[in-house]
């Protein structure tokens, strides 16, 4: 029944097919060329990659190895075992198997691991002519042919052509006549959130991957860099969270609890230090109990000031708006927020205690204690991402615990401190 | 000294020039090309776009707009007034305002709303060397060359060509025997968000949109979608952290404060609904002042956890990895995920009221609450987004506000109500 179904279909289609009749893929695989199966293989997730590869017999895992591209050949030998690694080696001719070796070397996260070797390349002397020829030769294993780069006998980059430019210009020219020459590269040593930028800002299909001497390694395509810039954004909403990267939605309860319940143990330190901070005025609550009543509106408004202002830095830290340049003036910005909007809701709380409790004072301590707290909130909801950048810890992973840890704790302690020095005006 | 900097820059750089040279920007755009300019505006903000071209003479402004892909040229007249847009038709050739009336037709975030109308396409009995000719007529004025679109005489699209198909074809073959039938297409009104995600799982340089007869209306590049992706993931980024889109992180104090404080005041508004609750027990506080000492752990740890949930749905939706087809088997893991974390948190927070209040009945109370709480909070974190997806709001708006009620209500509900049932064990 899924024969029908796959026939001319994209390979990112005919995966979803071979994961939906899991019992056949076998079946499905078996008939499909070994270049078809390559790309369904660059459409799967790394560990998918191996596990689909491992179930066909090896002269066929070898020919479906030599047509994948670099990139994902590092991507799959990254996420197995060195045994399982070896027998990919074993498959491969030692030209492929050294452009492996290389990329594994780079962090996986970063420009040299995210990158792939299948890229075209001529000198400044050739013609239009011959580099449609060589084109033509060499574009069915190459990863693009939208850009053609030019290199001197160093591997240096001079420059680059597009496919656009080379058929709308004369067969005799030059390739150094019709050359772009400020070509913007990217450093091996980059990280792929910032490459994804790169991306965003100039709109390129590809960019070109180099060394510190302007030697091209690789290249970056932009399909890569979409699945790139969705991981890191699902990351950075998973951390803000307190959800572990990797885990699935429709994953088991076991794995779930398993990633899930480290940030609650975090979490209820934070907790226990609120409680604490509780248990110290113990007297006053008792000789005042509408406090415990208020204390719920004291950490809440904490914690949702400090959480706005996080989401606004972390976001900032992250598509590179917030810069240890331009920090001073958030800074600034954010205790200006802090005080407004502590100063309105103050007012609005102040005048429900007073209502509430029957007495001004009561109003006053509970109004002043939103004040107080609102502002640490913002002061807190900017430093502490700034500071784990500084620390070199992702801004996104940690930021939400220390936040209310100190919204909650100087919240309690603001209201109920104040309410403790002003206690003869409570009772 | 902006001079240097301009020189053979990319549009998007020189962009940054004028933006860091203010002063100089009417100076900078004279001396640029009007369709170098053009180039420069499609990099541009909407609001921008009309700021740096209003500071033109007329008829550079005309000559700018005339070379202005349509797609840009929509964005910049849906973000200013009916009057501005009025000047901006009577500087435009018929042919030009027809299809830009058109494309404003469309909701802007729509497939509609962000294709562009200048797209190459041939008929089926044309041959290579004929498309090659037209291509080099028309490459100029074209988004992309890399896809030429094969139509009948009704406009329906029957097939794709890839520019790198044709380099490599026979000049004499027919485009029938050399196109791509099986064309993935867009609707016309698909959500932008999930054109985004068919670019993700494709990986096509540009895709074409079609009309409910399968006729071709237009074509969206990944560039555009790339940062459509950027702007609708820092969307939902900003609404779990209770901000709201468009807040500039360098803004003013005034505009943060006006975007921030009505959500603050609808989460005072949750608070107060929390403290009501606590009310009710007051009575049972002044007789165990430690459950006052205890109120911050149950209202955390129930946060914490509809957090982590709601994070989960939330960015699940958004990726189209959960649907109303797996989400009974989602909510069937959320609740486990709640028992078996409410038993791990609930026990070892029952052991710390036990020795903290010196009364095993209490640790029970604090225990069961906490195991209660935690699996409400899975429950409202799965609810909560799915009911507001069914609403048509988006679940990243106002997930978050309803889960902590819920969990603070239920919380103080389940703690204080089981506290005051067991009263004569707990003085
Ligand atoms: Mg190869
Ligand atoms: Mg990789
Ligand atoms: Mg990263
Ligand atoms: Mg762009
Ligand atoms: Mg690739
Ligand atoms: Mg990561
Ligand atoms: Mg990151
Ligand atoms: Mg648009
Ligand atoms: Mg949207
Ligand atoms: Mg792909
Ligand atoms: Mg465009
Ligand atoms: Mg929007
Ligand atoms: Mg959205």
């Amino acid at each position: 029944e899924y024969e029908s179904l796959i026939e001319d279909l994209h390979p990112a289609d005919i995966l979803d097919v071979i994961r939906q009749f899991k019992d056949d893929r076998v079946d499905i695989l078996n008939r499909l060329p070994a270049w078809m199966i390559a790309y369904i293989l660059d459409e799967a997730d790394d560990k998918e990659k191996y596990e689909l590869l491992s179930v066909l017999p090896r002269p066929r895992k070898k020919e479906i190895i030599g047509e994948m591209s670099s990139d994902e050949l590092t991507d799959m030998v990254g996420s197995i075992t060195p045994e399982e690694a070896k027998e990919i080696f074993t498959n491969m001719d030692s030209e492929d198997a050294d452009e492996l070796k290389e990329l594994l070397t780079y962090n996986p996260e970063t420009a040299g691991g995210i990158m792939a070797k299948e890229f075209l390349s001529v000198t400044e002397n050739m013609t239009v002519e011959e580099t449609l020829e060589y084109l033509r030769k060499e574009a069915p294993g190459a990863e693009t042919t939208y850009y053609i780069y030019v290199l001197d006998e160093n591997q240096r980059l001079k420059g680059v052509l597009s496919l656009r430019n080379l058929v709308i210009s004369d067969l005799k020219a030059r390739v150094s006549d019709i050359m772009h020459e400020r070509v913007i590269s990217v450093p091996v040593t980059m990280d792929q959130e910032e490459v994804g930028h790169l991306f965003e800002k100039y709109g390129f299909l590809t960019m070109p991957v180099v060394d510190d001497k302007d030697k091209m390694l690789g290249i970056i395509t932009f399909d890569d860099v979409m699945n790139i810039l969705r991981e890191e954004t699902t990351e950075d909403i998973y951390r803000l969270g307190g959800v572990q990267e990797g885990e699935k939605i429709t994953g088991t309860v076991t794995e779930s609890v398993k990633r899930r319940l480290p940030w609650l143990f975090i979490n209820l330190l934070t907790a226990i230090l609120a409680s604490s901070t509780v248990s110290l005025f113990e007297g006053t609550i008792a000789r005042v109990v509408t406090l415990a009543t208020f204390m719920p509106i004291v950490a809440g408004m904490g914690g949702n000031t400090g959480t706005q202002t996080l989401t606004i830095i972390v976001r900032g830290l992250a598509l590179g708006e917030l810069t240890f340049e331009n920090a001073k003036k958030v800074l600034l910005k954010e205790i200006g927020v802090g005080v407004s909007t502590g100063i309105s809701i103050g007012v609005t709380v102040a005048l429900l205690g007073f209502f509430w409790a029957g007495k001004p004072v009561f109003g006053l301590v509970i109004g002043l204690s939103m004040l107080l707290n609102m502002t640490a909130a913002t002061l807190a909801g900017f430093l502490v991402p700034l500071i784990l950048k500084k620390l070199h810890v992702d801004p996104a992973l940690a930021s939400a615990v220390f936040v209310t840890t100190v919204t909650d704790v100087l919240g309690f302690f603001f209201f109920l401190g104040l309410a403790t020095v002003f206690i003869s005006y409570l009772t």
